[in-house]
């Protein structure tokens, strides 16, 4: 059983995935993803998978990056999905997370864009 | 029943919006959206369902607004749910759509976030 908070509002991840990121806790911010979650990073490749996802935060943060709180745009919810999305501080475009309610009301992303640059 | 070309791929979606938006027809651009849609539109306001979608386009289309194809990113498919994303040309920081399977296996949208724009 995972004892990580569970996210019961989509805006939550948001919080939680700088929390988590910034601890180094690439469990943690893998827990915020689905099973089958898709997420479009290394730039240019897709990353899919919460264990692939878990790998490559462990890698990431070998180098240590730090993430500013962003203050994310109005969550938009149509039913079970709703989209999260940010204008980010760190000059990568745009962010935006697609996330889906689970059984027992908490929220999971199943689908990340973390930067809206064109792949070369 | 409706006549109009239905989006078969979750991009074609975002081909169609321009070439309906830029012949004026609010009802073909209303078609791409699914009856429960939300559109984060107008500027810090919230649009929702076909029918009041296809009101705002029609006031927007009063005055005669043109749309250049714009090159989005790849498209992140999970199941029957997939977001569409792209750098804007005009400055309104990004924009990004979810979009759903319907049973007869075309896509329509059911969250748009059309601008990245910090509401005041």
């Amino acid at each position: 059983m995972s004892e990580y908070e569970k996210a019961y509002k989509p805006e939550d991840i948001t919080r939680l995935f700088v929390e988590r990121a910034n601890k180094g806790d690439a469990t943690g911010v893998a827990e915020l993803y689905a099973e089958d979650a898709v997420v479009a990073f290394p730039p240019g490749q897709i990353t899919q998978g919460r264990e692939a996802i878990r790998k490559l935060w462990e890698m990431a943060m070998t180098r240590n990056p730090k993430f500013e709180p962003e203050e994310p745009l109005p969550t938009l919810i149509n039913g079970d999905i709703a989209l999260t999305s940010t204008p980010p501080k760190d000059g990568t475009g745009a962010r935006a997370q697609v996330v889906r309610r689970q059984p027992d009301g908490s929220w999971l992303r199943i689908l990340d864009q973390p930067e809206f640059i064109q792949p070369k």
